[in-house]
């Protein structure tokens, strides 16, 4: 029978134990409830609800169960449900009356909610380590890359020159909003819960600030109803991660590409690739792929967690007890990435020769020309389209930018002079690009600086 | 070193072992491996490419490997990376140079394809006698409670009294939709994959028509390449689940509804309900709610899937690892669904007097008076705007529908007479609509025989 | 031919037009386009690049475009694309080669960033009031309704009585929650990305931070190549619409509850639910229901935003031309409904009648009942069970929680005395639940003048 | 006053209209209610319901109706919310109380229903179209670049050589199970739910198989309750779509990475790519990159429909309304799409060299090479270790697989002969791969041929 079964007549049927059991997966949260529990029965002896040695023996009786848990050494079942019950009986069992007692004024709903929030918020600031470890391996490989020079694509197409350490600062960027998206997720999240009750809070005289200021939260609820019946927190961290996961899916991408024969930028370590089942030759850039293929399961995560709080009346309902293994999915999801991501980065080699080839394609300074006659007073527009002519017949005589006369050039670039000839060096075109937050070397080595410093 | 190491110089990263693994879950594909890779063995002696006896002792060893997983005596490891890996390796410990045969002309692209079809037609199948069950359970309910009236609702408003039978039959149709729709995603699922290789298919002399036929596959594939990229079959069925979970929400919502004290409609057997840790008086419909919930769950899945499949180049990638772990959930969490659908739908009480009550406002009864109306020539717009007028009046006079006088009525129905009075009672309603498909008892009993004929 | 076709030898095929362009939903950037123009034109006089006078003429003709844009005297055409080719075409068009200075150090990628910034900044400052005009309506509600008390629900069962204004004050805090949430999006993409050309800045000497201060931007971007590829800040407010309108789903299923006869706790106006086609008598709450239907409207634009952004290489990629459509329309869904849901609470009337008989179900008081043997020193978890059994014994005979002698409930709990049966007023239960956060009308009142002060 | 009015007191509030109105969209339904009521009305004067002679003049004034609406002479007006009300409303002004006879013994909720049904027959009818135009254009283009060859990737790595031709038709395979598996959801689609009413049907002796037969729907509906809320062949119709561009955005990728100067292996027509506003030289392939865009929308669609009807009570609930935007969108992209993309395939020109060069590769020989160690007894397993260690050899001394000497060889693989060194050719690799569905050229033209035939 279960703890709260004392109205009913009947037992629950063993499949439905399987199907409304939780604690195969919210075991996790045992320290989080464990730490809650021995906070929430100091403050009821405080306050005088339960005796100062009840919630003393509690303590103590706590730790011995958290121990017992750590170690392995204590029996989950689905008959118990959930963690809370878990613990509550194992405290019974070992206190009897005593134990009995620390569940006064205390549901699991607001229960399952603090524990959540606790776990929830040191797990963010795990993620956030993470996060900068791999912003860190790529400031790194900036540094250590700094000079190279790789074309810059838009669609997929040559674009313009740029440094290797810019690309990959670039995501340094995404990532630091990630983490600052996350400190934002989890400043809101830092809420004390518990008081809420079921739902109306409670009859008895419990002191909420205690509880708050004890487990480091920044207030208090201040809706009982709302407190039991919110998930904000879960979605928006899950919105957090999937952004991650987006960016995480783009690096990715660019690493795939960059190892393709096609490409042959880089070369990852073989300890970060795999091998074929009937291919003797392949070597897979297994890490990036499945990482990207991860980003579709944060997502989902996601959508399973907004598609659950969708159209639910106030306040809880049992459905929310399907928040958790999203979330937890994500997070496991997320430091697992966070675990292989940045070594892996650190393996890649680069293949300086490759890249600057790829760079050296003249098409790829059309904009230097272009921008040159500006500086002869060639309004943009048509300077655009004079270089736009110039390179198709370029294509129309087979030709490269850079192999023309400068009469040839000048039959579609009429202003064009000898200085026109020598804009098609992609080192040359990079040192050009000094306006901040541009690819020239001063700048992202600046930008190196900055972010070693931030992140040290 | 990993079964396919041959060309790599260093052993994989312990963290990106347990990143790249997949055993932990497509462990449970070890009874399809077994039985593709004894089609296959067989098939590659009656080709000549491996000799008879080998193919035999393939044989029996494969069924030894499969009792001991079966028993739980064999050890998985993420060193191993798959299932495909842990049994041809231990196939290779048992056999030596005769296992290291087994994995000719294959590759894991197509292997694993193979797998997962052989694996899904068996689920598929059991989810439509699933499905059945319940549609069953519904048809019985419906059988049982025949006669019994409640409120059809649109927009949860009152709107035309129904049978409660007709209302569950409602159901059963949707659920019939379900059945069907994963009937054909199965047929269409089963088709061989095996031989396509790695993408090319093989050079040697396989026949893909023996193994097609030995497993009970429709057709072979037509084209290598297409076979190892292809995902289809899982996103047709994540589709198709999640329509079904669709309708579980469904009635689910209404069943918590019937369930509150407001409604009082129906009540669940407590071996289908659980308590409260802090309020003594709780029955809660948990089941319903759960299920509801886990729509989102299964959703979800279906977002993973698509998001992971979405622009990829072809052939196979490492993203299409990460799709086992959405469909074996959506699965799962279907199977358990029907688990305890059926037997909570046959504990469900009816409160008979609860619904007529609320089918007897006479309100539901204006649609009649309309269509009364309209028998008398009178234009349906015309008859619809009189009685609408008439409500109003009543509303007005804060009197109900059928509590006037005839004269009374005539104020906003002029071509209102004594019969009209007599237009209110619930049971007269249901019995007035028995076109095709309609609430009618004759109709509805018509329905409940139908069903019960195309379950038996 | 189109602006940038100086090197095409065809014009684009006529439903490649109609495919590529985005006129026909970005037209509504076009104040935000010639905005950023006209800053950008005066900062290329600034530095020298363009003469002062060409800025002055072409500031002068920008805002006569905005007019005629504003009057509907623009032709727009899917073969100029965008926004920003036609109105630098009419610029042409109107001052010839000046007007073909205006795209000098511009890329069409950074600029559409800066537009899209623009403009949500703008939309969630609307945004944001719209919120606010939503929690006056509760907040006001909740004021007017003060003292009706209603049950609380858990799993839509019963749970404990509470005021209405606590529930109403529920979705204050989820809706201040948004509003939050959405300001901390609007700080974080309150960032200049113009400068950062197509992908790699640009070789002229512009002065990215005159741009920055005249926009009223907080900070340059600091990397070119991010700054084209990012759509975080649209993917972080469609997470955060999506969250406002789960909130939106669940005060819409609770209005329908409560609308439907069964519950009978609330009428809207007349002027906010609409009718029936057949049935003369219907009343619909629709405005809720189709609000709680939008919700997946907004979940889907998120859907679709995150898969848009997955897997994509660096830099821009033309598939990011799919973003503004999901944002525009949710960005649109909001705004409609923050028009409707305000008034539309306003109009609300309360049965409180209703309200109350539903709250003195003596079930509901069950908690107190165990509370009231905590305070007499009965460990909790006793408490429960006694009262459990107290409310099964009730169940059994038959008959309400109140209508039992002392003697009757002393059988199931022994330490009852005449006081507990007087424990089942709802106004006294919630008057017992003072503790902060909780139902107590004396903590609500509080509640409702510090929600009146911060939103006035 | 709304022609439903006659309860109401008051107007709708003028937000509310635009908040409720759905004509702004669902006038594209136009004909289909046209159709719809033609047939209906002759119905109900074949029953005796309405005169014979009513009947025919609606049936006349609606084929003015379409006319006027064809034509753009029609006024469309948030007030009469959607286009059933426009229309009866028209016929109503047009013939007075015989046009108010139309709408008898019918509600929105069917009729709204077998209009979105007739629509999308017609729309999958003509998707279905233009999906073999576009396995047409495949198969042609497989047919005019026969011979070409290129490396098959699996993880976007060198794998095998194979058929450009065979890649080619990878994609007709996909949407081969596309168009069978949206003509499936149009079979289940086809029936007729007119006659359900609001959710009860009617106690007017209507006909329903006759208007079944007459509008060619498979059958008629069994349960009104079910008909007026089942939305499910407009999820399946998504989930359909979604797969569908699934494939799109694969193939678009392909495109997008074989256009690249990496890759160099095709170039589409100017017609079908756009430049850039700022690079003069960019020639971009938008089609593809915003095709695959727009995959991310449909999956939108998709979500957004299910998320509507996820935990809705039966029967009709307002939120259905949201139901049309999704399937229209998705329906408008899906054809866009099928517009564009057959002539860009049809645009495509190959680079047979760089294809070939790519595929020279002698790496991409591998599995050759252990195939024929099979073929000499070798386990394959151990031939794949050799192979494997042959390959490290070779990037060891820094050599080629071909280029290296028998006895070099042996140092890895012992068993090799002369004939080993021959190898590695890519179009001998091709053409040892003629099992049922490989690469092979016999196989692959055969497979032209077949769809060829299939498609004329």
């Amino acid at each position: 029978m279960a703890l709260w079964g004392g109205r009913f007549a009947e037992d629950a049927n063993k499949d439905v134990a399987l199907f409304t059991e939780s604690v195969s997966y919210d075991k996790r949260l045992y320290k989080y409830d464990i730490k809650g529990s021995k906070v929430h029965s100091a403050m009821l002896a405080s306050c005088g609800i339960i005796p100062e040695s009840t919630a003393k023996k509690i303590a103590v009786e706590l730790d011995r169960i958290e121990k017992r848990i750590d170690s392995g050494d204590f029996t989950f079942t689905a008959e118990l449900e959930d963690i809370h019950m878990h613990i509550e009986s194992a405290l019974i069992d070992a206190l009897g009356d005593e134990g009995a007692r620390v569940h006064t004024a205390r549901s699991r709903n607001d229960q399952v909610n603090l524990d959540v929030r606790l776990y929830l918020r040191d797990e963010i600031t795990s993620i956030i380590d993470g996060i900068n470890d791999l912003m860190r391996a790529l400031v790194d490989a900036a540094d250590r890359h700094f000079g190279i020079i790789l074309p810059g694509f838009t669609h997929l197409q040559h674009a313009q020159p740029v440094l290797f350490s810019h690309h990959l600062l670039a995501y340094v960027e995404m990532f630091a909003r990630d983490a600052e998206r996350l400190t934002d997720c989890r400043k809101r999240m830092n809420m004390l819960p518990l008081g809420a009750g079921a739902l109306a809070g409670t009859t008895l005289p419990v002191n909420r600030e205690y509880v708050c200021e004890k487990l480091g939260f920044d207030y208090v609820s201040r809706n009982s109803m709302d407190t039991v019946a919110d998930r904000d927190f879960m979605c928006e961290l899950l919105g957090g991660l999937s952004i991650f996961c987006m960016h995480v899916s783009r690096i990715s991408e660019d690493i795939i590409l960059w190892s393709s024969q096609e490409f042959g930028f880089i070369e990852l370590g073989d300890a970060f690739c795999t091998g074929s089942s009937l291919m003797p030759q392949k070597k897979n850039p297994d890490i990036a792929e499945i990482a990207r293929g991860k980003t579709g399961r944060v997502y989902g995560d996601l959508v399973a967690m907004l598609t659950l709080c969708k159209g639910l009346p106030l306040t809880y309902n049992r459905d929310l007890q399907e928040d958790k293994e999203p979330v937890f999915d994500a997070v496991d999801t997320v430091r697992m990435l966070l675990k292989v991501f940045p070594p892996m980065i650190a393996t890649m080699s680069v293949n300086r020769d490759n890249m600057l080839a790829s760079a050296s394609d003249p098409a790829l300074m059309a904009t230097d020309v272009a921008e040159k006659l500006v500086e002869l007073g060639v309004p943009f527009r048509h300077a655009h389209h004079r270089v736009g002519a110039f390179v198709k017949w370029c294509r129309e005589h087979n030709c490269e930018l850079n192999a023309v006369t400068l009469e040839e050039m000048q039959e579609t670039i009429p202003e064009a002079t000898e200085e026109f000839l020598n804009l098609f060096s992609p080192e040359d075109s990079v040192k050009r690009r000094e306006i901040t937050g541009a690819t020239g070397p001063k700048n992202v080595s600046m930008q190196i600086d900055f972010w070693k410093k931030k992140l040290s």
